[in-house]
C-alpha cells in the first residue's frame, strides 16, 4: 500500500482536461477547452528561429544554463513591460513553463497548510489545482462587473489575513470580466496596507479588442513593480502555448525565493526554447501579429455574444470581455450546466459547466464558452445547437 | 515584510551552482560543474529535427498536448527500457522536464513535513533540495564500494518507516559508486515487504565505460516493474540537458498521483522539443552516438584516475567509477575540501567540496570531480595544479 502525501487527498485530474479528452473526437464542436487558435501559430517563423539559433549558438542552446533563464529574454519581457507603463529590470524576470509553473512556483514559495488563499469567485480553476497541493484555505470573493468591491476586499484582509490574493484583472478565465481602474486603485491601496502577497496573473493582457490598457494593480504611482506584488505572464496566448513558456516578475525579496523554488523544481526552462522564441521575436512584427490575433477573436466574441443574445431567452446572461478567450454564461437557477453539458454532447457541441471554477461547488447553473478557437461558421453551427438543446431541457417534463 | 511558507526557511540556492557562476570565468579549469560535454551534443540533427517536425507536424506541435507527454517518445522509452529487459508500457511513462521535475514530483506525491526521506550517504545534492521543500526528515545509510549494505536497510525500515528510499545505483553522482547485483537483490527483496517507494534514478545508466549492465531495482523476476518502485531517467546525458526532458516510470496507482502533480506544475512538458527529440531518435543511430560518448569519458575517467594515484599520496584515496561523470576523493581527515577548493581558485581550477552531499554535514574532507567536460590536456594541466594546491596545503604552517 503505497502512502501518498497528504496533498494528494485534495488533488484531482483538471475536470477540464478531462471534458478535453471527450472533445478530441473531431465531429464536435468545443467551446470547452482554452486553446488558442492554431491558425495563428508562427510555424514557419518558429522554424527559421530554429535554424538560426542552432547555426549561430551552436552547443550551447543545448547546454545546462541558469535558473533565471536566458538574459536576452529576460531583457526583452522587461522592455515589453515598461512599453506598458511598468518600469522592471530583467532581474526582476524568471523565466517559467508557461504561466502555470508560476502558480506552482508561488504557492511553494508563499504557501502552508491552513493559510488563506484568496481568489475571485469564480477563478482560474488550474490556479485551485495549483495552490491545492500546498493546502490552503480558500476564501473566494464575489466578482462583479468590474472587479471586485472594496470592502470585500478589506474584509477579507482584516479577518482572514491571507497570505496571497491570486487575481487575473484582463478578461478573466473563465468569466471574462475586467477590473476598472478605480476598482484596481482601491484593491493596490488596500493590499499595501496588509502583509498579503498580490499575486497578478494576465495571461491574456496584450489580447484586448476594445478600450485602453488599464494598468497592473502591482505598480506604484512611479511605474515601478509594488514590492507585495507578483506578476505573471505568458507567451502561450500570443506566440504559441506547445513552447511552455512564460514568466514570474517580482522584486528582489521575493525573486530570491522563487529562483529558488524554481531550481529545485526543473533547474530551468528549455534552453533551446528559449532561445528559438527571443529570435523569434526579434526578428518578427511580434505586435503585427497580435493584432491580427486580436481582430480574429474579437470577432468571434461578437459572434457568439451575437448568438447568444438572438438565440436564448432573456434570463440567460453572457458576459461581454474586452479581450482574452472566454465568455461567461449564467442559465435561469434551476438549469444544471453540467446536465446541459450531458445533452450537448449528444449533439456534439461542448463547454465547461461553472461549478468547476468555484472553490465552494456553487456556480452549478453557469458556464464557460470558448471562443479563440472556433471559427465563425462553427461559432454559429454549435451555438445553434447548445441553444436547440437548452430549449429541449426548459420542455415540461425533460428540464431537471 | 512577505511571509514566505515555511519550507522557504530550509532551502539555499544550490551551493553546486553558485560555485558554478564563479567557475564562469573562461581561464578556470573546472571540475565543479555536472556538465555533458558539449561536443556531442548533435546541433545538426537536432537542427534537421527541428525543421522536420514543424515541417510534418505544422501547428499541432506548438498547441497545448497532454500532460503524460508526446505518445511516441513515451513509446520510444518503453522499447529502450524493453532492451535492457525491463518491461513496461508507454502508460507508465511520464515525460518530465528533465529528472529533476522528476524528483520535485515524487516528493510532492509522496512526502508530507516530518516523513522520513532515506538517501545515500552522500547522495546527489540536487534530490536533497528538491525533496526539501516538501520538508522530510532525511535519513543517510553509508554508501559502501558495491552499494548500501542490507542490515542498515534492514534498520532502517524498521525503526524509521521511511516513506522513500533515494538511490542512484549506477555511477552515482557524487561518489561515481555503482550497486552490485547481490546488493540490489538484497534491497529490493527488503523494500518489497515494507511501505516504503524505492525511487531510483538513473542518469547516467547509458554511460557505462566497463562490465555488464545490472539490472534496475525495481525489476521483478518477469522482467515487469516492482510495484514498489519509480524510476527516473533523462535525455540530457545522451542526447542534450538544454531540452529539459526527461521521464518518471511508474505503475497505474503512483503514476496517477504523478500525472495530477505534473499537470499541477505546468500542464505539460515543452511539445514542440518533445517532438523535435522523438524525430532525432527516430532519424540517428543513437547507439553509435551513445558508444562514442562513452569511449571519450572512459579515456577521461583513466587519465583524471591516473593523475590521482600519481600525483598524490597515497593517502588520498580516489573511486574508480564504471561509468557516468563523476569521481570522488578522500583526503586525509584534517584537510578541508572548502579550504583546498579557496587556493584551487587562485590557481584556476575548481571542484565541488563533498560536504554539500551529506545530509548531516559530514565529509568535510570529501570532494567530487567531474570529467566529462574537460579534454584530456585540460585534465592533466587542471590535476598538476590540483597536487601542487594540495600539497602546498600539506607544508608545515599552510594546513589549517
Amino acid at each position: 500500500m503505497t502512502r501518498f502525501s497528504r496533498r494528494m487527498g485534495l488533488a484531482r485530474r483538471s475536470f477540464v482536461r478531462e471534458i478535453l479528452k471527450v472533445t478530441e473526437d473531431p465531429s464536435i464542436i468545443s467551446f470547452a477547452g482554452g486553446l488558442p487558435n492554431p491558425r495563428f501559430f508562427p510555424v514557419q517563423e518558429l522554424s527559421r528561429a530554429s535554424e538560426k539559433t542552432l547555426a549561430e549558438a551552436g552547443a550551447a542552446a543545448l547546454q545546462y544554463a541558469t535558473t533565471e533563464g536566458f538574459p536576452p529574454l529576460r531583457e526583452y519581457i522587461a522592455r515589453r513591460y515598461g512599453r506598458r507603463g511598468v518600469r522592471v529590470s530583467p532581474e526582476d524576470i524568471l523565466i517559467t513553463n508557461g504561466s502555470q509553473q508560476g502558480l506552482d512556483l508561488v504557492g511553494k514559495a508563499l504557501l502552508d497548510q491552513g493559510d488563506v488563499a484568496l481568489v475571485e469567485r469564480p477563478t482560474y480553476l488550474a490556479a485551485i489545482q495549483a495552490f491545492s497541493l500546498f493546502e490552503p484555505r480558500f476564501h473566494a470573493l464575489e466578482l462583479c462587473e468590474d472587479g471586485v468591491r472594496a470592502e470585500l476586499i478589506a474584509t477579507a484582509l482584516r479577518e482572514h489575513n491571507p497570505k496571497v490574493f491570486y487575481v487575473v484583472p484582463n478578461f478573466q478565465n473563465p468569466s471574462g470580466i475586467t477590473w476598472s481602474a478605480a476598482r484596481r486603485r482601491e484593491a493596490a491601496s488596500l493590499i499595501a496596507k496588509s502583509d498579503t502577497v498580490l499575486v497578478e496573473d494576465d495571461p491574456y493582457g496584450e489580447l484586448r479588442f476594445a478600450g485602453q490598457a488599464v494598468a497592473p494593480m502591482g505598480r506604484e504611482g512611479d511605474g515601478t513593480l509594488s514590492p507585495w506584488a507578483v506578476l505573471l505572464g505568458t507567451f502561450s496566448k500570443t506566440v504559441a502555448p506547445g513552447l511552455r513558456l512564460g514568466w514570474l516578475c517580482a522584486g528582489h525579496e521575493i525573486m530570491e525565493r522563487l529562483i529558488i523554488a524554481k531550481q529545485a523544481a526543473d533547474l530551468h526552462s528549455n534552453g533551446f526554447a528559449q532561445r528559438v522564441l527571443n529570435r523569434y521575436l526579434a526578428d518578427n512584427d511580434v505586435d503585427g501579429h497580435i493584432a491580427r490575433i486580436r481582430e480574429a477573436y474579437g470577432r468571434q466574441r461578437d459572434l457568439m455574444v451575437h448568438m447568444v443574445e438572438t438565440l436564448f431567452p432573456a434570463e440567460v446572461r453572457c458576459t461581454r470581455p474586452l479581450g482574452g478567450m472566454f465568455l461567461w454564461m449564467t442559465l435561469p437557477e434551476e438549469i444544471s450546466a453540467i446536465a446541459l453539458l450531458e445533452e450537448a454532447i449528444k449533439e456534439k457541441v461542448a463547454f465547461v459547466p461553472g461549478q468547476a471554477f468555484f472553490t465552494d461547488d456553487c456556480g452549478a447553473n453557469t458556464m464557460r464558452l470558448n471562443f479563440s478557437n472556433a471559427d465563425e461558421p462553427m461559432i454559429e453551427e454549435g451555438m445553434k445547437r447548445l441553444a436547440r438543446v437548452f430549449a429541449g431541457m426548459r420542455t415540461p417534463g425533460k428540464g431537471r
